[in-house]
């Protein structure tokens, strides 16, 4: 194997899982460990060692002079009676390490819908970066569909190697078989709120994919009124746009809403009210429903990523791909709840 | 490095993402690669190739002639501003490759509570099954705290070795720190039930850890009442449970009801009504909602796992162990609804 590759261990585990999951009640022989060892590219020892710990764990019963089997005594009797399709959930390139507030959420929700299908999850983790070794790394997992959350660079070439593949993405960039929140119509129902507000000079944060997803329809809300938005106040990166907004409201610039997309909490809130503690009478506060500052006193308007309903209908294109309708390779933009406090 | 354990890739990978996730928006110097090969055992090509691919993502940058640094730029927004606490959630002893429905919402539900709290979550992948191993690889992910699901055999050292640990488990062997729903309670309360509805010939299938959690439940109710439960009918094993119950119905036992924790779905039903149709009329089900047959016809009594209140408490455990509360240590069981059908 690559150095850099899956290590030995895990690929030689999940392949005799997967033995396991597909036979269902019945042992099925796993081959040599000459023939391991050439399939995955593994020294004979590894191969062995693992073997080794994969019969003191109860998953392989070795048959004296037979060989070994894999023993379906050790899977959850819920997965037995059906062949249960294998699902994987790649985040990102399948290299996603941490997993903040938005990656804890869609994945929980994916997890719920897709094991309810029924069926069972296999968390994707590629040994690389490279395009490449990804796809082989995903091949390699037996999978009977894959959804690929926030990463699409390699959709297309799995799908020509027949895997069946949904993505979800925060992206405005939709591909077919993709499910992804309504950022442009957000934008445009909370555009067309803030102009109901009388508010025209709009601070916005973050310019910049994906963060920028919403900003369009805010921009056709206020072009259909007649009343462009100011390009000047688009800001282009995160670190800058504070300083910006900082500098703004110094000099006496009028800032009637902060839209901030960056889930930042608490400090756009203290950056407005640390040179100027009346806007918080004046100003609204435009974020995420998760990063809305606690009683901050400012008029908020705020949107929830539905990913409850992202990951129910991420299932419903599985289940389309799955019964070979054409549906299932559908575009769906999921509308987003507009919060006013 | 062993060549059962985490590939190294990933070693250099997580070290690093750690690295920018606690330096927060300071970028931070990282390593030699001399340092690197000989803080984890790993060759120095192989170092030098991971630290070119996280260059070329993005999350390195290389400056010339002083060294490379962290990119605070590449993380979520969302991190920023805070120092939010790694915590970590093994499944099992992290080896755990596929999800059921049992793994899919726990996890899930641990997903939602703990970045909530918030928190960046890592879910912990070891690279074996031995014990030694396993306590290494995950001191190693520098974690501020670690969420074990249904796996305790190496939770005590973690703890020795100074990690905030809180397990949540089916089993009734509680430890400590701990979380489970309480199934002892849940088999009293239908043992009454049963008692209720007259029903005395209860067969158990899969008198078996952890599967039989509740049954000491349904003996101590129908103690109570004068009226033990025969032991004869507390069948041990998955497979030969099924045959058995098979047997019972066909040799005209009077089975008044089957209490099945085997999530089977309709097996249960199915081999009741091949024998004996007429049993729909008399045979109650006793089962996990998420098991329960569509309209099977038949009386049913299910139980659900409360995941979002385990999930709940096992984020509450962990405040309190970040307080330094001994009420972290606590051992908490979580009510079971009952549901009759």
């Amino acid at each position: 194997m690559s150095a850099i590759g899956t290590s030995e261990y895990m690929k030689i585990r999940r392949y005799v899982m997967n033995l396991i999951l597909h036979a269902g009640k019945d042992p099925v022989q796993i081959p040599t460990i000459n023939d391991l060892s050439e399939k995955f590219g593994v020294s004979r020892p590894t191969v062995s060692k693992a073997m080794k710990e994969l019969t003191s764990e109860g998953y392989i019963i070795g048959r004296r002079g037979i060989g070994s089997f894999t023993n379906p005594a050790k899977i959850s009797p819920s997965s037995f009676g059906r062949q249960l399709p294998l699902i994987g959930i790649s985040l990102g390139n399948g290299l996603m390490v941490h997993l903040d507030k938005y990656y804890g959420n869609i994945l929980a929700e994916l997890l719920k819908k897709i094991v309810a299908m029924p069926a069972i999850v296999h968390l994707v983790s590629t040994g690389s970066s490279d395009k490449k070794q990804i796809i082989c790394d995903i091949m390699n997992e037996q999978l009977n569909a894959l959804v690929v959350v926030d990463g699409n660079s390699f959709v297309s070439d799995l799908r020509k190697m027949g895997l069946k593949v949904v993505t979800t993405t925060e992206t405005h960039r939709l591909t077919p078989g993709s499910v992804s929140p309504d950022y442009d119509a957000w934008g445009y129902l909370c555009g067309k709120q803030l102009l109901k507000e009388n508010r025209r000079n709009i601070v916005f944060l973050h310019d910049k994919e994906p963060w920028n997803a919403s900003y369009n329809g805010f921009r056709r809300a206020f072009r259909e009124a007649g009343a462009p938005l100011n390009e000047k106040f688009f800001l282009k990166d995160y670190r800058s746009s504070l300083t910006e907004l900082k500098n703004m409201v110094h000099y006496g610039v009028q800032v009637d809403a902060v839209v901030d997309t960056l889930w930042v909490n608490n400090e756009v809130a203290e950056i407005l009210m640390a040179d100027n503690p009346e806007l918080v009478k004046t100003c609204a506060l435009v974020h995420n429903a998760f990063s809305a500052p606690q009683n901050s006193g400012f008029h908020e308007i705020c949107y929830e990523i539905p990913f409850e309903q992202i990951a129910e209908e991420t299932a419903e294109l599985l289940r389309l791909q799955f019964a070979g309708d054409k549906a299932g390779m559908d575009i769906r933009k999921i509308p987003m709840k507009m919060i006013i406090k």
